[in-house]
């Protein structure tokens, strides 16, 4: 687990784009965020304070986290004094970024001089066991989609925040460094060894209180040719007991993958069902969670209640309409 | 790639069980061993000649390779002396045990001294790429198990001699330890990191001839709670022409997963068939490979009977009876 509360880290982000993790940490976990630092060029904020790294650490944060995405994911330079300033005030460091912060001899060097840890969540750090398939106690949930970056990861943290918010038991269970990083802890599935995936997903999501419910944050499509090894591993190791269907209405063909078509949500809710049903014959798909972003208000109505009718399941954006009925479902299991 | 020939290292082995990686080879390509060499307690032999590190090098061997599996998959103290003068007279060492020659600083030291390689066939010694999934030239079968270990290796295997003994053109193209050790060459699917499992496949099995067929060597099972990530991976990195359903009669569970049933032939036909026309439309099952090694003759043949009575499908033990009838299928598509 990373230590928070944290400091957001935005650099000198060229737009808010760049500091979407940021922006997720405040937006689903506002208490691990104690305020952003901003380098002089920055173009982005996350509409919290302006914290001096004696002001955050005064204020609690123990991580400095690097909240900005650059083109190709690289440790810039420019940001390196404020970095090692705070490894040496007592920091941590994490990043989601490609290039590792481990592979910085500088920040190395600063980290194990002041005793501190540098947290690069693309990389596992535990060592995963071979999935046992053992029915686990509790409930999870996850969503699966009709391809990847359709929005299974915001359904996810919405579906917890509302159950939260009704006082239900719930933990999202983040499996990507954007849900690792705001949460502070998870699994960082696509990196995992081919063998230990689905043992890492069982890790991810132990025994629980009978009433509690995992969301498990999916990844990738078993429709989508590069990465549906990860999406099975997620369905076999999660053990879930209800599937949303995720999927994004504007999509002409697979994320990366010109030659495929998007399958239906038909098609993905039955072979999501055959498969999750081997490790959990109890298996339910509960509703379908579709990212309207490029719709009209009118338009993103109209396709919502055209999918409900079509597979009698509740149909909802969870970003313009909350995940209540997603819950309601789940409830209603 | 392996340099072959080999001289086959079969060190202390107790019994010919334990020497069954230098009897695959001896088994398939016995143009890649010039011989055997043994300690004096060894209890197994693959029926070559015991040839000194002198004699294989003279017949032209230039890797020896560790044929032995012993409990816990180390590389013994008592093995040292032999493996670290064939590293002095020039010859490279290979292994598939789960301990690594890596890891061994006198055999570390005595290869960078002779300018030699350690191939630790275990894990993975290139970067692969992410799948494209686009379509290549050339045709590919792979088999698919109702389970682990029921004998998947053995039918690609056994389908690849037969295609070759006829004149066609066909590889088999290993994904696992003994499979790179058999060939000198393949990718060890169940160490490559999740992303780029697909992708390590799409590598194994480039563009060929239209007439040409890769023999892609199973893993795992759809249906194998543990490993099903991987052989999904298999499928949609394979883009198979033709599968063939692989089947052990006698498992009253899935291997090492005592709560779970094996799936019955016909939902092993219907879900590999569904997914991988994700991938190639026109992908056939041919035929059903049973490994009938528990059964007496009599009743293997009563299994097979019954078995292709009800799939409608050529069903033939390859080790009992040949991989004729599935050859003849592949043609036949």
């Amino acid at each position: 687990m990373i230590p928070t509360p944290y400091l957001l880290f935005l650099g000198d982000a060229p737009d808010q784009l760049a500091a979407k993790v940021a922006q997720g940490i405040q937006d689903w976990r506002p208490e691990n965020a104690v305020g952003q630092f901003r380098l002089s060029s920055c173009g982005a904020s996350v509409g919290i304070d302006d914290l001096t790294l004696q002001e955050a650490w005064d204020a609690g944060a123990r991580t400095l986290v690097v909240g900005v995405a650059n083109r190709g994911g690289v440790i810039a330079q420019t940001w390196k004094d404020v970095l090692i300033e705070a490894l040496e005030m007592g920091f941590d460091l994490a990043s989601g970024l490609h290039n590792l912060l481990k592979d910085e001899d500088d920040l190395v060097a600063a980290a194990d001089a002041a005793g501190r840890s540098l947290h690069d969540v693309r990389i596992p750090s535990v060592t995963y066991p071979i999935a046992s398939g053992v029915k686990r106690t509790g409930k999870r949930c996850l969503a699966v989609g009709t391809d990847c970056s359709v929005g299974k990861m915001y359904t996810g943290l919405a579906m917890d925040a509302e159950m939260r918010k009704r006082g239900m038991k719930s933990t999202f269970r983040p499996t990507g460094q954007t849900g690792i990083l705001i949460t502070g802890g998870g699994v960082p599935l696509d990196a995992v060894v081919a063998d230990f995936m689905a043992g890492a997903v069982e890790y991810l999501t132990p025994d629980n209180d009978a009433d509690h419910w995992d969301h498990i944050e999916g990844q990738g499509s078993l429709f989508h040719a590069s990465y549906s090894g990860v999406t099975m591993a997620l369905v076999h190791g999660g053990q879930p007991d209800a599937l949303v269907l995720a999927h994004e209405p504007t999509r002409t063909h697979m994320r990366g993958l010109p030659d495929y078509n998007l399958p239906s949500l038909e098609a993905l809710r039955d072979t999501a069902l055959l498969l999750a049903r081997v490790v959990n014959p109890d298996c339910q798909v509960v509703g379908v969670s579709v990212n309207t972003q490029h719709l009209t208000e009118t338009e993103a109505n109209e396709c919502l209640a055209e999918i409900e009718g079509r597979m009698g399941l509740p149909t909802v954006d969870p970003f313009r309409h909350g995940a209540g009925r997603l819950v309601d479902a789940l409830q209603a299991l």
